[in-house]
């Protein structure tokens, strides 16, 4: 433990999950050899940090300053850091560590790492065992390791959430093979799925949104879809049995997902990237044998990976849709976001937290 | 409809749901110029059978003669037929005909035809209408598309169960990618589960087979596996927990399928190919997402497939353990079948249904 040379920082926390976010003066850990120290210029607001600091995972430890979205400048850099200097744009996802020698670490697949990773909020440090502290904070320190470089000419504010919704899409699109000429569908029209449409869009796919309401049929298509399908719609489904190469399921509550096996082709994909609750209705064994379909799960991605999805927006011109906040709104936001009120993204500007004290 | 100069044929028969097989005149079909005919020397018994004639999944039609795990001599064939000759031992499995023109079938996937299979029994016939009738008979009439080779040297009574239960477990293990040094569960050790064992051993795997009881242990050693799990204790299976990369999943009933799931590496892959109904307990969602695991279907193979696993098993010296039956034990046959009193495979030695009449 290193508290007593450690360097003072604040952010906003959660001290119970009860309590609204408030502002909270914390410390930094003393940056280690291969420590990037960065300066948040903006962060993402994702529903998990939602979770996490209300405990509905049973999981949090108070306080907690949640924010895995994180895009900065980096201050300083130790000895053994060699990919990043002082001044460079980098961004922080999910992770800050992990392992670093197990087989999933080594093939760069860190979240599978088999001692667990280590969240950029709420988790022990490997080392010091001091608690993570996530990016709705003024400075974040991180293993060089973990830290991606925002490629040339990226708008940082609307790239912010490809650091989580970004590569949580983009890496099940990529690993379970989409490619041009796919028909993939996307269910779900939030922060996941609309950045979803754009990325699948990009790898050439045809892409068809699914969405529950008539009503967000236009918006839907405003989001580049090439079709849309309203879900609820009996006949609507019916008119799209064995059509797809993919779902990429993006609903984090409990649905039917038997219609939209139904949708796919054989040997189709169905990718669940937000549904961790159990499966009711009950998936039908025949939809899964009959037409050798596949139900799979997916989880953010790699740090390569993660490098990836930037360089590859950055390419293609693909940015999320953001709604800027002060970091005095955040509460406010959670409160439209619990209520679906947003399009796509929260995004804080956390130069606001410096007008707070 | 040529039933005027059709071939007169006999077998055992269904007449309604609740009555037992008993012996049946019937006609099968004029040969056309691609049909091979063939006399059918023994046929396998495949559970399936019994939930057809029973009309456990609501689509008999009667009478019905089952089977679909056939082997026998090629007694004429038709002017189009370019692969075989009179005198050839041949097998036909679980279709007789498909569109034979959509992708799936131009893939020689012609299980996932897009204007489905024809059934070796209980379906329409796709130019006449009549409905195809199994192997509890004399004789078949098959499309050369939809007939194999045995190859020289198999044992042709155990190798009868290939054409569905070893099509069923090989298709899968090849398809999704099991290979030498690969960790593959079994589970159930019914007709599927011995043969899955013995093609994951010949692809090189390592293979645990789980099963319920204790008192089977020694049994599933001698089936050839390398380990033996006890699914009901708990200790077992959590001294599994992240240890496989492929389960293949035998079980036709109801099960939970998240302790196997446990049981999977990150990336690891459960493959139903029995579990029709609704996957009750429910599937959890974070067993998939959290591991990016994949949960899988398969159904029987494709004609170029159902080839390979004759060549396969002859090439390995792989045959299915059977008992031998005569045609008029087969109502007793299935009453054991149904009581799980069968090791593993009963075949009808179709010789003696010269016998009855």
């Amino acid at each position: 433990m290193t508290q007593s040379t450690s360097v003072p920082a604040k952010g906003y926390a959660a001290h119970s999950s009860t309590t609204p976010l408030q502002p909270w003066n914390f410390t930094r850990r003393t940056p280690r050899p291969d420590d990037v120290s960065i300066e948040i210029l903006y962060c993402g607001v994702c529903h998990s940090d939602l979770h996490f600091a209300r405990d509905d995972w049973g999981m949090a430890s108070y306080p907690v300053i949640p924010g895995h979205e994180i895009v900065g400048r980096v201050t300083a850099v130790g000895n053994d850091v060699t990919q990043y200097k002082v001044g460079d744009l980098v961004g922080v996802g999910c992770m800050v560590d992990s392992c670093r020698h197990c087989q999933a670490c080594n093939d760069g697949l860190e979240q599978f790492c088999l001692e667990g990773f280590t969240m950029t909020y709420g988790s022990p440090d490997k080392h010091d065992g001091t608690l993570t502290q996530g990016g709705y904070s003024d400075k974040v320190v991180v293993s060089e390791r973990f830290v991606v470089r925002m490629p040339d000419g990226i708008d940082l504010k609307s790239a912010a959430p490809l650091l989580c919704a970004g590569i949580t899409t983009y890496s099940p699109l990529k690993h379970y093979g989409v490619k041009a000429g796919h028909k993939v569908g996307v269910i779900g029209m939030g922060g996941l799925g609309h950045i979803g449409v754009k990325l699948a869009k990009a790898m050439g796919a045809e892409v068809t949104i699914f969405t529950r309401s008539a009503s967000k049929v236009a918006e839907a298509k405003s989001q580049g879809a090439d079709h849309v399908v309203v879900s609820t719609d009996e006949a609507q489904m019916a008119s799209v049995t064995g059509q797809f190469d993919f779902m990429l399921d993006t609903v984090p509550v409990k649905h039917d997902i038997n219609p939209y096996l139904n949708a796919l082709k054989y040997d189709g994909t169905h990718i669940l990237v937000g549904l961790l609750e159990p499966l009711e209705p009950a998936v039908e064994g025949i939809n899964l044998v009959f037409k050798r379909r596949v139900l799979a799960g997916s989880l953010i991605g790699g740090m390569p990976e993660t490098q990836e999805v930037l360089d590859f927006c950055a390419e293609h011109g693909i940015s999320c849709d953001v709604e800027m906040i002060n970091i005095d709104q955040i509460n406010e936001a959670w409160q439209r976001m619990e209520e679906g009120d947003v399009k796509y993204r929260f995004v804080i500007d956390m130069a606001t937290l410096k007008d707070t004290d």
